[in-house]
């Protein structure tokens, strides 16, 4: 397998990105290359021990900032190591490609280059959705589509049930709606008709899901639009780390309760853990004809090395062609009726 | 003052309910009128000494179900205790009314027998967001409106700012609007409109709120669609619960924890308590014609003793004639453009 690797994209790049790199050679067989400014990424690179077969540089004289405009720094930044990465996906030479720059960019890039999956009106992005406890959810879309119609709500639920029975491996994920009530009139307009359209599907689904149910765990595939997803994904983070504070200072008041937090480290590093999204393995874009994952902007070594061995997984297993034969099904049985 | 209370509203009645009036009874010197069934009632109110000169039971000789259909249930069910309890206020014999039944009727029932505040297209849910550590803000809307327009949204950013000056004795208190980004050009089309609105109110508008902003109490009022607003509000409680949960099982694992979660359970419980809606003294429904105040379904005693003494202040500071005035002066600026 041959992987594209992003070396200018996140804030912690070039070096944690080439950092992560290395170390995931180690573990794997396969070629990565590593695109960005020729002289940076070598002068990191220069840092390890590393096999020269394994680890390659392609050079890119552009770099998308993250606050350059994204759909105009896809269209102009050619020489870019997103653009590139992309293009090295396109023309096959590469299996997949992770970045973590700029998002909108990636995801511009990603359609004029690689092109939406026919029947895909919309990808969108999927996000892995911790269970503080164990396990995980996987919502789509985690921000990409503000605005969604039932169309791209049921696109959403049969490219997250794919990628979390073939990347997470969960057997038959249960599918659920985000919605602020479980009787299927619940919620807008669009939530109603995306009821009735699961409901038909061939997927599990296991009808509305309520905030409240979401930490839980209720559903395995969680869908909704962008806007609500975004905004679980945010305020889960929030308030972890709210709580995490406040348990800090707590555990300050006194030396047995100093002690009993070192004793519970572990578990309290575990939960801490659980909502640093690193651990995930990245977020695939769905629904465009390439294997793109984003990794956050913050992403370090770790997180690099998790999104390139997740990214395996949904390469080998070809995702991108599954959600193209499912989306097709679908449309023949929409024509059908 | 003069109040009625729903002594049939909510999975605790009468029982709960007529607790709640008792116990507060001892601390104000107003009459309160519990409406229902004479003879439960009466049964409950037996259990308890109390001043007959400030306990009154108004006689409903039906009930609205918490599976009624809200509309269908507002208009026939003229013998409730819902319906005869807004009534009392729209009569002026009582100065606000509380219950803990069916949302959908109540906010119905309002809009049929209160009618809308002049200006208002929809009336909205306020309900206070609580703030790990200490310290509140304040949501609107909490789920009345699962689709809303940018007037709407400026709507409920004035008469949250005005509840939070009057009954939740923040000065000036800050206004967010609930986004997926900082930028003002972040979201739909209607929180791009909306952000339009805001910054050219006079309120304190700080600009948008994203999700991870929320637990840490960044504005007072928070202004979002029904949708997000449940969703925030019920993914909060659920994360909370979860979190507590783990915790527990966590200070089981030896002594020395078992002992310091004894040395800290006093904070332990105020977290818990936080996340405990009855606490905040129930939830404004904001916009009609008259001061009407929602508990929660599974409110206790303290629920309804709480909500007694907010909506005394809420009735007291003429919220309602104040909403009256602000969007009054809100239509002269826009007719004035």
């Amino acid at each position: 397998m041959r992987i594209a690797v992003d070396g200018m994209g996140g804030d912690n790049a070039p070096d944690e990105i080439v950092k992560g790199c290395v170390e995931v050679a180690k573990l794997i067989d396969d070629e990565i290359y590593v695109l960005g400014i020729e002289d940076e990424i070598r002068r990191e690179l220069k840092k390890y021990k590393f096999d020269t077969n394994k680890i390659k540089i392609v050079n890119a004289t552009e770099v998308i900032e993250n606050d350059d405009a994204p759909v105009k720094a896809a269209r102009t930044k050619k020489d870019s190591s997103m653009i590139k990465g992309l293009s090295l996906v396109k023309d096959k030479t590469c299996d997949f490609f992770v970045s973590g720059g700029n998002t909108g960019a990636l995801m511009a890039g990603s359609l004029f280059i690689l092109g939406r999956i026919k029947g895909i009106d919309r990808p969108a992005i999927g996000m892995t959705y911790p269970i503080i406890g164990g396990g995980m959810s996987f919502l789509v879309d985690s921000g990409a589509n503000s605005e969604c119609k039932s169309s791209n709500l049921l696109d959403f639920a049969v490219m997250g049930s794919i990628y979390m029975q073939k990347v997470l491996d969960i057997r038959e994920p249960s599918v659920g709606l985000v919605n602020i009530g479980s009787e299927e009139k619940k919620g807008t307009q669009v939530l109603k008709e995306t009821y009735q359209l699961l409901s038909k599907s061939s997927l599990n689904f296991i009808g509305n899901v309520e905030g409240r149910d979401i930490p839980y765990g209720t559903a395995d595939v969680l869908v909704c639009d962008g806007f609500v997803g975004n905004t679980i994904l945010k305020l889960s983070e929030g308030l972890a780390l709210k709580v995490m504070e406040f348990l800090k200072d707590m555990f300050k008041s006194s030396p047995i309760t100093k002690m009993s937090a070192l004793m519970m480290s572990n578990k309290l590093k575990d939960m801490k853990k659980m909502f640093d999204y690193s651990e995930y393995g990245g977020a695939p874009i769905l629904g465009v004809n390439g294997a793109v994952i984003k990794i956050h902007g913050s992403s370090d070594a770790n997180a690099v090395k998790n999104a390139i061995i997740k990214g395996r997984q949904y390469a080998e297993n070809n995702v991108v062609d599954l959600i193209s034969d499912s989306i097709a099904k679908l449309e023949d049985l929409t024509a059908g009726e």
